[in-house]
């Protein structure tokens, strides 16, 4: 391809609108456009490295076992409303209604549109397992959509889904499903980690999320170095802590007058402790029903844990009214003892609490003094995020902490759609069951985003060999009819003949320009073609990550630079 | 790929929702199945013919020097209201509204998000031309989707726009891709016209479809086979027929009682005339005018013509109270002797009638012995719905009629959206001047319907050889364990391992279940493993267009194979 007739607009100033490094980069790079909030064009130079990634996902799928479907994105709403999500994926989804009046949902996600064909078309023990995927465009209507495509409304995904006579079959293609995820990070270059997550709306028992790693990255990756544990931070595992065996007496605390006293930070300085001897009291409502949760003073709930235990569809603070309804005060003196308005749940970091303080569930008052023997708690658990520092739910050693995007998603969902839709299968036996199911998910077009935040430098992107849109840029330093740009044609046409993914700078530009246009766009190798190096029947090869230099030779130059490719990055 | 592993539900029966050949097959060799109207799941077989058209669309594309981009299926309401075409496509637009309350349209075609992405980027003449695709998934709201995917309202387009300084610009890109599509129906093996169109909601000057011609098409295609002229029947063009240098006088005619008469066929009995002596005199609103149109009685209205002479968006024949306000008679008593409430156009076909019928703009009356002196016509024109038998209308020969399924459609749009959007250039001379266009589709979900339309038999599809799911497929009539299948086996590795697309029936199936399952889903090429040939070193080949059986050596097979492959259709 010649630069000069590639649709390849880069941009010399960031624009405004870019946040991350990768969203800025996708615009100067002229990669992306943006149409309207969370919904981009995608240009030459973007869709180059879109099909890369699809190639490489297509061959782990093939290789993994995987077969290829293409699902509808118009999805009636009797199917979901079978599955009963309808209304739990609520404003997220995008909806339509046809010239009929029937209601469409544009699909987030195809578990109910693949459960329906596999009911009516497999029978037989003898027809399982299979693996379908598809690579598809996906809707979401995000709150706040931002990044880029890390996070848009209209997307690229990669979703599959596996259907199973029993626990040992879905295992296996779960395994080998995890496996091809690792490939797929690996031949995009990317650093990883696969850890435990939580499995959301979708369900099911187990699942686990592959994170690139990136301090940009929205999610909070919790992984111990020692043993080797990893987990997405709404999943974390906080350590059950038994009833200590010389557990104080109840006192009953003592009240203390805390005027317009009601943050912890302003609590704890007040009464001169540490915010880890006060006992936060939250209330919140889960679909409508008020709860209270007991956390120790510097550490935050994870709501995700929260809303699973509740096994509720909404969770969230209660307003002042509940508050005060529950209490008895204003928000910001709740406290456990003699609370009797709602169930309350206590995490771990509370158990072994002595002499702590807490609110007195009366206006302008704290209570001090304060052990678990002076309250009732209805349940003890685990409602902690975890955080760097915490002991190893395994081991017991240190945790650390590393910021990831997630790129996929795979997870045993048993037998929930299956239950749902009635999606059953004879066995040997001849007897009805229903089938197991798991489903796999990769943000393709993500993916594109988080390979740049992992792989660039001040000047631009440094794609991975495998992902690079264009593997190999020629520039020319001459103008159009010289020597040197007649070189660079032919360097040109001998490379393009090899299969190599090669573009020509032709443009009649500055050196600078170009050098700075090749810097920014980021091919793994660059070779410059210029009087000098001719006269010596070389041209200049560079190395775009390492910045290293090379010559090679006017003649047959083909097999060196491919050779150069081969050793590129991953 | 393993048949016992591949989810390929074939089907013995017809399932009773399909009315076209390719429609039936496409359900019973398990390409597609029905969502809901008009959407359709594909399976990996469907999947994999679609991926095949893809390449070749693409590779004719890159070869036509365009670039692929990949365009949002969500698009602002405000960007369809500045080219006015939010209105103009009405319901047949899928429409949306997000939780902020913005409107969206799901693209049923992309001029106006490609010409809002180019006037941000293409400032100089310099930049031009571009040539730009995409392949993806476009919606239409059709009031009755049918034929499956020849006819559906989530389907698979490749569309492509172009970008010029000058008309001869626009038309070197325009006849290249002109002769991409033609390469592209000749790859998939269609046997093809490329004829005259009429341009519809997308405008332009100029436009030609690329019919694949098929008995069972919607769109009829009128041809010469004297001179080449070819057109769409919504477009051929009528003869224009000058006023008779003999002319007969006015007379003002005969009214007849014809009490309750008024089909031309009735009154043509009724008169004892034949009803090419009738003039046919029909009232439409156009836009909400009333307008009379005159036509010979055994003739069609082309009412795509009507509609472009009138310039209005919305027409429709009159209902019965406009009738009666524009003629003063009841429907059926039409005639333009007298007639003054409406414009009154009439058809070349009129011009030269002698002694004609007509209605008497009173009930139960017409008027015989009229000729085109007996009233006034405010324009002759070309009206005529152009049929088999009528004269080309460049060489006078007759003309041809056949019927055909529209692939592809390439128009000049010239400067009406970059008009409307303002997507303008600055020219060699530094003046700013609006980009002229050129737009460019193929249906490729709709074509693997029309190549199996024309390729298929009593048995099933007949594949032509680029576009088949599997080139070949093998037939063990052994069972799973013993030495036939393990022969199978043997040759399914060699082939596979020379990049051919191999599909090994594995099964512990009857072979008559065997064969038949190959014939319906069409691989060109079948290899027969059993025991007697075996025997003698050879497995049995058959293709399966011709039926002609062959034997290739189990020694070596691969180059047999691949040399028989290269011999099939194209």
């Amino acid at each position: 391809m010649r630069f000069s007739q590639l649709y390849l607009p880069t941009l010399k100033e960031t624009p405004a609108e870019a946040e991350l490094i990768s969203h800025k980069l996708m615009l100067r790079a002229g990669l992306i456009r943006k149409l309207t909030s969370g919904v981009f064009s995608w240009l030459p130079l973007g869709v180059r490295t879109l099909r890369n990634i699809e190639k490489i996902v297509r061959e782990e799928m093939t290789a993994a076992g995987a077969q290829e479907v293409l699902l509808p994105i118009m999805q009636p709403r009797e199917l979901w409303e079978e599955s009963g999500r309808w209304s739990i994926y609520g404003p997220t989804m995008m909806k339509l209604t046809d010239r009929a009046g029937r209601e469409f949902g544009l699909g987030p996600t195809h578990e109910e549109v693949i459960t329906d064909l596999v009911r009516h078309e497999i029978r037989s023990y003898r027809d399982l397992p299979k693996n379908l995927y598809q690579i598809g465009t996906k809707f979401r209507d995000e709150i706040r959509p931002r990044f880029g495509v890390m996070r848009g409304r209209e997307f690229l995904m990669k979703d599959g889904y596996s259907f199973h006579p029993d626990a040992a079959s879905l295992d296996s293609t779960y395994q080998a499903m995890y496996a091809a995820y690792g490939n797929i990070c690996r031949r995009c270059g990317c650093t990883f980690a696969a850890v435990e997550a939580d499995s959301g709306p979708i369900g099911g028992a187990q699942s686990h999320e592959f994170m690139i790693l990136a301090d940009s990255g929205e999610d909070l990756v919790i992984a111990c170095e020692a043993c080797g544990y990893g987990a997405n931070v709404e999943r974390a595992e906080g350590v059950a802590v038994p009833a200590p065996a010389d557990a104080p007496a109840a006192t009953g605390g003592t009240a203390v007058h805390t005027p317009g006293i009601h943050a912890v930070d302003e609590v704890a300085a007040f009464l001169k402790v540490r915010s880890r001897d006060l006992i936060k009291t939250m209330v919140y409502v889960g679909d409508g029903t008020p709860v209270v949760v007991l956390i120790r003073g510097d550490r935050e709930i994870n709501e995700v844990k929260l809303k699973n235990f509740l096994k509720v569809n909404e969770l969230a603070l209660a307003d002042d009214a509940t508050v005060a309804k529950v209490t008895g005060a204003p928000t910001g003196f709740a406290g456990p003892v003699g609370l009797t308005g709602a169930r309350i749940l206590a995490d771990w970091t509370v158990r072994g609490m002595i002499n702590a303080a807490t609110g007195a569930n009366r206006q302008d008052y704290h209570l001090t003094g304060v052990q678990p023997g002076d309250f009732t708690v209805d349940a003890w658990g685990d409602f902690l995020t975890v955080a760097k520092g915490d002991p190893c739910p395994r081991c017991g050693k240190f945790l650390t902490a590393r910021r990831g995007i997630e790129m996929g998603h795979v997870f045993k969902l048993g037998t929930k759609y299956s239950d749902k839709l009635g999606a059953t299968y004879l066995t040997e036996k001849g007897e009805g069951a229903p089938m197991l199911m798991g489903c796999y998910g990769i943000g393709v077009s993500r993916m594109v985003a988080a390979v740049i935040e992992q792989h660039h430098d001040e000047q631009g992107i440094i794609w991975p060999r495998e992902v690079a849109p264009f593997s190999v840029i020629i520039v020319a330093l001459g103008k159009p009819g010289d020597a040197t740009m007649a070189a660079a044609e032919t360097l040109y046409r001998e490379l393009a003949r090899t299969g190599m993914a090669v573009l020509l700078d032709d443009r009649n530009e500055r050196p600078g320009v170009k050098f700075n246009d090749a810097d920014l766009i980021g091919c793994p190798l660059r070779l410059t073609v210029g009087g000098k190096g001719l006269a010596r029947g070389v041209f200049e090869m560079r190395e775009r990550r390492s910045g290293t230099v090379t010559e090679i030779p006017v003649d047959n130059p083909a097999p060196a630079v491919a050779l150069a490719l081969m050793a590129q990055h991953p």
